[in-house]
C-alpha cells in the first residue's frame, strides 16, 4: 500500500458541530492520511475561539457554511506520537502546537511569503475542513512547532491567538519607544496589547467599555486602560503624547463607531491596523487619513509568526497565563461552549484539556 | 537696516480673489521680505490648479476660508532675479521651480523628514497665504530648485502637479513590472498614471465615465482606458492578470463609489493609494481589504520630490506637454479661470504665461 | 505503476560537460519522473551563462564540484508538450520561461518567500542536478511561466538573466528619478542597467574598462558610458549630482577594487548591491559607509521576479534583443561554448537554438 | 541690538583640552548668541564618551582635529534657565537633555529626515565646536527634550548613548522574538544589547573576550554573554536557533576580525548593523553576504531618537543605572578623564555631575 493514500479512516471521540446551536461530543469518522511530510500529534489543549463561537451560535461566518458536522477547535498543542517518514527536525515525544491553516506552498501567495492569502488555504474548523478538538491529528510537519519545556500546553495553546497580535504588530513595524492603542479589550485586543508591548511599544493605552475587562487589561504590563464610555481616548492620547498623537492604532474591537474613528488620535506619519471584522463596510474619513499620511495595515489571521511567538513566551517576554481564565475537561466540552457563548465579564480565554 | 526685517511692500500687479466668484487682474500691496536664505523669482509660467478653481468658486476649501483678499496660484516657474546674501547652489538668471509649500523645518514633522505634514507650513493661495500670480515672489532658497535648460518654463509649471502623482508613486513603492490601476482620468489622476509607469509599472489601466479623457490618457504611454459607465474594471483587471489583480491601485477621482471600491481589483499583497479626497466619509470594506492583506497609503501634497520629477523631466523619462493644453497671457487670467472652471471635455492644465 | 516514481529513463541527446575542459554533444540516461504538479518542456533556446562556461572551463564554482558529467544550460524557454494531473493555469502548447531553481517549498527560507535562499534548492547545471541543453525537461509547473506571443523564444531565454538584474533592481528599491551607477559593463551589467532603467532611474552611469561594452551600452537607453581607465567615475558623478552622490549603486564586475570604492559615489542614505561576487574577501571601508548610513544589499539569484520580467517584456518595457549578440544551433553547441569561453569584445549573449 | 547678534562673551568655567594629552579645569571665554528659537540650559550632568576620551589622547579622529582649545563633553542633561523669545513648548525649569548636534535644518538631508548627515552639522566637542562641560550652554530648542520626573539627571545625560544603540536598533527594524547578536560589551554593546530588548528582541547573545565585562553584560536582561576566547559564537548560535541563524547581527567592537565574521551567525534574510568604527577596511565576505542576502546597515550617531529613548526610559522598558559605575564632580573632571583614559574592568560609564 503507498503511503500516500494510506488512511486512518476510524471512529474517534470528537466535539462536533451537528449543525448551528447543536454540538455532540460523539465518535465521527475521519479520513486521514498520513504523508511522508506529516506528524500525528496527540492533542494536550484546545483554546475556544470567538470564530468557534460563532459557528456554534450561527453556523457559519460569512461565506463559510456549515453544512456537515464538522469538528470544532484549531488553537491547539499536543504531543508527536508518529513521524512521516522524511521529517526532520521533530520527534515522537516533542511537545508541539500548530498552526491550522495549511495553504498550497506552490501557490503564487506562497512563493511570495503571504502563504496566509493562498485562496485554497485548509483551516482547521472552517467548513468544510475539521477542527482538532479530537484526541490526535495528522498534520504536515512544517507547520508543526516544537514548545520548550518551560512553556506548558495551557500556553502552547494560546500561541495560536498571540500570533495573531504579533502579526498585527510585525504589519504596524512597532519600534522601541512607540506609543500604541488598542481600541478594544476583548481576547485579540488583549494578545495585540502583549505583542505591541513585546515589539517595543513603552506603553499601550487600551480602550473598552468593559470596566472588568479594562481592569484586567491594567494589570499585564505598561498598559492605560481607557473606558470610552466616560472619557475621551483622543483627550488622554493628546495628554499623553503633548498633542503630537499615537504611533500606532490597532482596531481590534469590530466595532464600526471605533473603527471609523481610528485616524482621531494617530500622529502624523502613523499606523493604524484594522484587525478586527466590522460586520459590514464602515466609513472612513479619507482627509483625516490624508493629512496625516497614514499608512493603513490589514491582516488576514498571520504567517511565519509562530517561532517569534514561542521565543517571546519562553524567554518571558510575553506571559499569556493571565488570559488563560477558564479551563474545562474534553468530556465538559459542551459546558465550555456553552460557558464561553454566554461571554461572562471577567472570562478571556476559555481552554480545553484533553491531555 | 536689518535684512531680515527689510520689505518690500510696494504695490503689485496680482490675480486677486475678492470673495467667492469674484476675480480681478489689480494692484495689491504685499509685505515681503528678503531674508539670508530667500531668493527672488521672476515668475514666468503659473499653471491652474482645481483647488485655485474651488477657491474662486466657493471661496473655501474644508477649513480654509477666503476672508480677505488673496492671491491665486501655485504652479509656478520662473527665473532668479536676486540672491539672499548665504544662498549657495543657485545664481542670478537660474531658471526655477518652486514647491509652494514652506514648513518650519525645525518642526517635529519635518524633523522626521515629513516636513509636508508639519501643521504650521505656509502654502501659497492656501488662505490666508498669497499664492504666486503676481510678476515676483520671495521664496526660501531650499525650496526653490534649478531647471535644466532642456525643460521648458511651461513644463517647469508642471512639476508642482506632477509631484502629486510622484509623491503617490513613491508611497506605494511601485516596482519594475507592477500593473498599476488609476481611479479617475483628471489632471491629477493623469500625472498619476505617467508617475506610475516612471516608477516602473508596465502597464497602467485608468477609469473614467469621460471618454475624451480616456482617450486623451491613451496616448501618453502604456496605458489602457477603461470607461466604466459601459465595462467592468474588475473584469478587465482579472482579464489582464490571470485574476491574480493589480499590484496598485491609485484612487485619483474622489468619487465615493470609486473610492470605496478600491479593493475589488486588488491582487493579494496589494498596495492602495487615496490621492483624491472625497467631500465625506466613504464606506469602507475591512473584510475586502483583510482578506487580501492590503497596504492602504493616503498622500498629502508631497515631500521631498522636486528633484526626482525634474530628473525624470530632464531625460526624457515623462513628458507633461500632452498635458497642457491651453495657455493664456497674464492680461487674461481671469478669462483663463472662467474657462477652467468650466471644465471643458477636452483640456487638462491651463497655464498663464506671464513671461 | 504509481506516478510519482514514473521514469523516463531513456537515451536523450543532451550538451555534457564530462570534466573540466571536456564537453560533448551526445546521447545520456536521465531519469526523471513526471509528477503531478509537473510538465514536460520541448526546449527551444537556451542562453550560455558565465556559470556554464566556468564550469566548462574549470569544473567546478567554489564548493560546487562537477564529479559525473553533467548536462549544461539553465536559460532556457521551450513549450509544453505534457501537463501533470494537478497542474492548472498551464497548457500544451504554451510557450514557456523556466526558473531553475526548484526549492523545497515547505522549507523556513522557502515559507519566508525566499526560496531562492533555500539550501536544498535544486538547480539546472549545479552540480549533482543537470541542465536542459537538452530536447525536452519535466519541471514543476510552478516554477514555469507562460510567454505572450509578443515575446520571442529567445528573448523568453533572456528572462532568467533579465531576472538577476530586477532582483538587484528590487532590492535597491529603485524610485522614479533615481541616479542609479552600475560597475561593470558585462551581461549582468547591461541587465542591471536595463532594469534601474525600467524600475525607473531617469539615468544609469555604466562603468568598465572596456570601451566596446561600454559603446554597446550607451546604445541602450539613458545610460551613460564612464570608461575608468580614462575618467573619475566620482567625478562624473558629482558632476551629474551637484556633489550629492547617486542614489544606488549596483556593483556588477565582481572586480575587487570596484567592489571596494563602492561608497564613494554614493548619497547619503543611498544604496549599494553586490550582484557581482570577487573571489575573495574585499577591503569595506565601514567609516565610508558610515557617514552616509549606506544600506547595502546583496543578492543570490532571484525570487519571484519571472512575472515582472516577462510583463515588463511584454509591454515594450525593456528590450533585451541588443544582448543576444550570438546564436548556435543545437548540433553547433561546444563551438558556441568555445566561442563564449573566448570571451570576444562584442559579444553579450550567445545562445543556441534547438527548436 | 538685534537678538540675533547678542553675545554673551563672557568668561565661564569649563573643562578645556588645551592640546592632545593636556587638560584644565579653568575659566574660557565663549561667544554665545542667544536667537529666538534657543534655550540657555544649566548643565547638571555630562557623561565621559569614547570620543572625548579619545580626543584627550591622541588631540583628533579621523579628519577632526583640535588646533585650538575645545571645552570637551557632549553627553549632558540639565535645566532650563532661559527662553528665547519664539520656543513654545518648554518652560524656565524643565529637566532637560540635548541633543548635541545641530545641523542646517534646511539642508537637503535635513529635509529628508536624515539631518545626522548633514555635512554642515554642529557637534558639541567636535572641533571645532566647543562641548558642554560647563555650567550653562545656548542650545536650540528644537534639539532639547523635556526629561520626566521619573528619569534622573544622571539617566537623562545616559540618552544620548542610547540613542546610538536606539537608532541602531531601528535600522535593523527589530521584530518581536528576534535573536540579536551584539559583538563587543564596551558602553555602546551595552546599550545596544539594551535598545534590541526594548526593540522586541527575545534574547540577546553579547560576545567580548573581557569576562567582568561580560558578566555585568548578562545582568541586564535576557542577554547571553559568550566569551569568544573560550566558545565560538557561531556554534552558540547555531544551538540556539537549530541551525537557523540570529535574526540580527550588531557590529558593536570595532574590532578589524569581529567586523570581518558578521555574517558566520546570521540567518538567511538576516540584517548586519555596523555600528563600531574600525581604524580602517576591513575584509568583506561578499559570497556569504551574499547567499544569504543580508541587509547591511550603517549608522552615524542618530536622528529623530531622544523622544523614543526617553519614553523607554520613563515607563521603566530600559533601565541604564547599572551602567553609571563612576560618578565625579565637576572639579574633579580631569581624574575622571584620567580614570575613564584607563578604562578599568569593572567601569562601563563614567560621568561628571556639575549640578
Amino acid at each position: 500500500m503507498n503511503v500516500a493514500t494510506m488512511k486512518t479512516g476510524a471512529l474517534t471521540q470528537a466535539l462536533v458541530l451537528e449543525r448551528a446551536g447543536e454540538l455532540s461530543l460523539r465518535p465521527i469518522e475521519i479520513e486521514e492520511s498520513m504523508g511522508p511530510n506529516d506528524v500525528r500529534i496527540d492533542i494536550h489543549t484546545v483554546g475556544v475561539c470567538g470564530s468557534d463561537v460563532h459557528y456554534y451560535q450561527h453556523g457559519s461566518i460569512g461565506p463559510f457554511v456549515v453544512n456537515e458536522p464538522m469538528i470544532l477547535g484549531h488553537e491547539a498543542s499536543g504531543t508527536i506520537s508518529e513521524l512521516g517518514s522524511s521529517v526532520r527536525g521533530l520527534r515522537v515525544g516533542d511537545r508541539v502546537c500548530m498552526e491550522p491553516g495549511v495553504p498550497d506552498a506552490e501557490s503564487r501567495a506562497a512563493r511570495l511569503g503571504m502563504y496566509n492569502l493562498d485562496p485554497d488555504v485548509r483551516f482547521w474548523a472552517t467548513p468544510p475542513v475539521h477542527g482538532c478538538l479530537r484526541p490526535s491529528v495528522v498534520h504536515p510537519a512544517a507547520y508543526t512547532f516544537k514548545v520548550p519545556d518551560n512553556v506548558s500546553f495551557a500556553e502552547a495553546a494560546m500561541i495560536e491567538p498571540l500570533a495573531v497580535g504579533l502579526h498585527a504588530a510585525n504589519k504596524a513595524n512597532v519600534r522601541a519607544g512607540d506609543l500604541a492603542v488598542v481600541l478594544g479589550a476583548g481576547p485579540i485586543g488583549m494578545v495585540t496589547a502583549l505583542s505591541a508591548l513585546a515589539a517595543g511599544a513603552s506603553r499601550v493605552v487600551i480602550s473598552d467599555v468593559q470596566q472588568t475587562k479594562l481592569d484586567l487589561a491594567a494589570t499585564l504590563g505598561a498598559i492605560t486602560p481607557v473606558n470610552v464610555a466616560e472619557a475621551s481616548l483622543e483627550q488622554e492620547i493628546g495628554r499623553l503624547t503633548d498633542g503630537w498623537g499615537a504611533d500606532v492604532v490597532f482596531e481590534a474591537s469590530g466595532n464600526e463607531r471605533a473603527a471609523a474613528g481610528v485616524f482621531d488620535c494617530l500622529r502624523p506619519g502613523g499606523c493604524v491596523v484594522y484587525i478586527g471584522m466590522p460586520s459590514g463596510p464602515i466609513p472612513y474619513d479619507v482627509l483625516a487619513a490624508s493629512v496625516k499620511e497614514a499608512r493603513v495595515e490589514h491582516v488576514f489571521r498571520y504567517a511565519n509568526v509562530y517561532p517569534q511567538a514561542i521565543s517571546l513566551m519562553a524567554n518571558g517576554k510575553i506571559d499569556v497565563k493571565p488570559l488563560i481564565t477558564d479551563t474545562y475537561t474534553f468530556a465538559e466540552s459542551v459546558e465550555a461552549f456553552d460557558f464561553a457563548a454566554a461571554m461572562p465579564a471577567g472570562s478571556v480565554k476559555v481552554q480545553i484539556a484533553l491531555g
